[in-house]
């Protein structure tokens, strides 16, 4: 298995249904956040969550398409908290993956209203999903229980109060622990054991998904940082050393840069252990993306 | 039925029973958001929406109580939506319901994110709901998606975008109509609709109710408009003549006060006449609550 070969047509599927499923711009009264929910969904993000949704399903079911409402769901999330996130009123950036945030484009209100269309939007699709289903919906209602959760207040959104709240602040390992869990591994978690849900999982399988989900979350966070400190611009397609101007504890300022690095080595370790339960599994596209996660440069 | 003594009795449960569920500031992290989200919660609305999805349940099935997730969920929604108007970057309020907007005391970026935090939280409610009523879920699943399309972009956020967007404009009686359809009757008309549906109502009770919901949700927008222009400040708890300052077109910019006040009269005969249907129930209720909404005076 050629990992990038296998992103890039997981990335297509999400791709080509989120356009299929999205508001168009044909509506002349409510057009304009139309144009701007899609301006930040196609405004090239990796996809991993919602890949990895289709991926873990497929993994314990064999097919991977009746994840495909939540996958898109995952990414209206992520990418609504993104636009959120960016406004003048939170971290007040002006780019996202090397293009201007959707405040910069559309303005302060049809950013919060882009934002929240896609997070409203989120739960209708997945809603549509359980309805159309209707025989045999329990595994979906209980994913869409777990992508809520992780979203919500004790979820993402708790992540990011406590972030916004320690900015200018010195703050101890216990509370970035909580940042970083919540900001961004409750959400990654959630695509990771939402698509085992959909796919069937035992309880067994789900908790080592969960345990996977939660080292390559940190991993992914704690990466972040430190392409923060030591990444590359042009690559990363937004400003470095960001954290540090905006006085933001992170992994290296608490640990320093070689702990840090060391730390994504044994959480990718851990990741890579905790799904020995499938032994009898083809897992390579979980151990690989658990190595290129904390070993990318963008 | 006296109106004034059975909405008290509605709003006390809403209000006991959103005290029970809203997350409690134990937590020393994201405390900040909880509190932020019970201050919108409790600064004292009419509890208009979730009244009518209790009353529509109960006036269909005889109880109300299978509604309440789904009512405490409607006025989550409809709380969050007022806060992210609110915003500086929306129309700039100060003042609700006579007390400051939640960015005059929480800030900006704890408004936004307590507004994100109350639609998620709504929705996780709803699930919830649906969840532990595993067996007999079909109901719940077609409210819900009742009340999330009525929230989104198709529905009260698809109003928002345009009343923002015609701030300053000249609009036609199109555009006034759509804003008035979407920005408020929409979860009107939900909140009416999704408490019949969890009750077990046949089609033509649902078509009926429906009418209604249009009427009353218009008639009541149009007395908004009226307020603003005639109303006493002490009594709305707010600033009036905002609209005109903002240049705001309304239904008094376009038709005149009088033509306004015959067609909230005319919408509150239009939504009586349509429960004819029900002549074999106590409707007093809903009849009563017609002439009040297109009468108040706050």
């Amino acid at each position: 298995m050629e990992l990038k070969r296998e992103i890039e047509k997981y990335k297509k599927i999400i791709e080509d249904n989120i356009d299929k499923i999205l508001p168009k711009s044909n509506n002349k009264y409510q057009s304009k956040v139309f144009d701007s929910m899609r301006y930040s969904i196609f405004a090239g993000g990796k996809r991993l969550r919602p890949i990895l949704t289709l991926k873990t399903c497929e993994l314990i079911s064999g097919d991977y398409k009746p994840a495909i409402p939540f996958a898109l769901a995952i990414e209206m999330i992520h990418t609504y908290s993104l636009i959120h996130d960016d406004l003048p009123a939170m971290d007040d950036d002006n780019y996202r993956r090397g293009k201007l945030t959707n405040h910069r484009v559309y303005g302060e209100a049809m950013a919060i209203l882009a934002g929240d269309g896609l997070l409203n939007f989120a739960y209708e699709v997945m809603n549509e999903a359980i309805l159309e289903n209707n025989k045999d919906n329990h595994r979906l209602i209980k994913a869409f229980s777990k992508i809520a959760t992780a979203a919500g207040v004790y979820g993402m959104i708790g992540g990011q109060v406590v972030d916004i709240l320690s900015e200018n602040t010195k703050i101890d390992a216990d509370t970035l622990d909580f940042i970083h869990k919540h900001k961004t591994s409750a959400l990654i978690e959630a695509s990771i054991v939402s698509g085992a849900i959909i796919g069937g999982a035992s309880d067994n399988e789900i908790n080592a998904l969960e345990k996977y989900g939660k080292s390559i979350g940190l991993g992914f966070q704690i990466r972040d940082d430190i392409l923060d400190t030591i990444g590359d611009m042009k690559k990363l397609g937004k400003d470095i050393g960001s954290d540090e101007e905006k006085n933001k504890s992170t992994y290296i300022s608490l640990y320093g840069l070689e702990n840090s690095i060391n730390k994504t080595k044994e959480l990718c370790e851990e990741a890579i252990n905790s799904l020995s339960i499938f032994n009898q599994k083809d897992i390579s596209f979980f151990v690989e993306l658990a190595k290129y996660l904390v070993n990318r440069d963008y």
